[in-house]
């Protein structure tokens, strides 16, 4: 059976060497402070390494009953038996990763415009990742920002419950949340960078 | 059922800018020439585009009946349904990749010394690449070339089925072969950038 989520607040994670605390603690603190479900994101060039530093993270997870969720490469998350994978426009179309996975797995999907939403099989995804909301030094290969509009546009367009990613801080959160009903937040340095990140999660949440 | 493979000629695709013809058409003419195996080897950073760029490789190798094994990426392979996977010491451990792939997938593991050899558990891979043999510009993160005598050491080493990588050419092939018995040829440059496929697979046969 698939596991059921909540994308209020949605950590993905940095790289270590962005990241204040170590991954794994960083993964702990900011579940302590409300994160809602956790992206393991890498830049691992090797598969192995990407397997061991996410090993303890999936512990974590797993142990406060938080859903896992693997960036990318299904392989990953099939070794790591994942809750689910996020996957790009330019990763896997949908329709493959949902016959690797099966149906028990999330599947969650980066749409960055209203046309990426509405050509999106529902039937095929769990969620919608929506961004960047706002411009981000995060990812490098990321599309220009759709800013508040263009995440109620793309929020109104899908019946899938949606999460919204790019530049979004303590600063942003409460305009983002606003801009969608029950629109999540997925956050990366704003919680990775953090100089206390479980004080972090508890303001966004 | 596990599909049968022969590692007399196995042929492992280079990036587009570096062969002659495009992709498809090398696959053809090497097969064509005798190639007996082929392993996709992309660099291409999304999985889409890997998705779409080996799918006519697939088709080729179908079509004439050659087993298709995709390089480290096991969603990759799952989602073209190859016949199989290659991976190296810094890929997925064999033990996860058997568990991912099941019994009736070939899994080929990468040993580039003795050591490496002599730790690979036999029961769940289905044979070894041995290399580099030679020092080779293909494969930037390659190890120390292993020589004749290196490559006899390793073959003498392991019960399973080995094909040698890693600078191999007309010139040093039948040295190659004579370093162990059975000993299979894999090439990249000298099919991939050979002005004529076919002819280059031919004489390595």
């Amino acid at each position: 059976m698939k596991p059921s989520f909540d994308l209020n607040l949605y950590l993905v994670t940095d790289v270590p060497a962005r990241c204040t605390l170590p991954l794994a603690e960083t993964v702990e603190a900011a579940i302590a402070g409300g994160v809602s479900i956790v992206q393991y994101r890498s830049e691992q060039p090797y598969g192995g390494a990407a397997y061991r530093e996410a090993l303890p993270i999936v512990e974590i997870c797993r142990k406060n009953g938080v859903p896992f969720i693997v960036n990318d490469r299904i392989d990953l998350a099939l070794a790591l038996d994942a809750d689910g994978v996020h996957i790009g426009q330019r990763d896997f179309p949908p329709a493959i990763a949902r016959r690797i996975l099966g149906p028990d797995k999330i599947i969650g999907f980066s749409c960055s415009n209203l046309e990426e939403v509405r050509a999106t099989d529902e039937s095929l995804v769990d969620y919608l990742g929506l961004g960047p909301a706002f411009p981000t030094q995060t990812k490098t290969d990321a599309a220009p920002a759709m800013g508040l509009d263009g995440l109620a546009v793309c929020a109104a367009a899908t019946s899938l419950p949606v999460v919204a990613i790019g530049g979004i801080n303590a600063a942003n959160a409460s305009a983002v949340r606003a801009s969608g009903p029950h629109i999540g937040l997925a956050v990366v340095s704003a919680i990775c960078a953090a100089s206390d990140p479980r004080r972090a999660a508890e303001s966004l949440r």
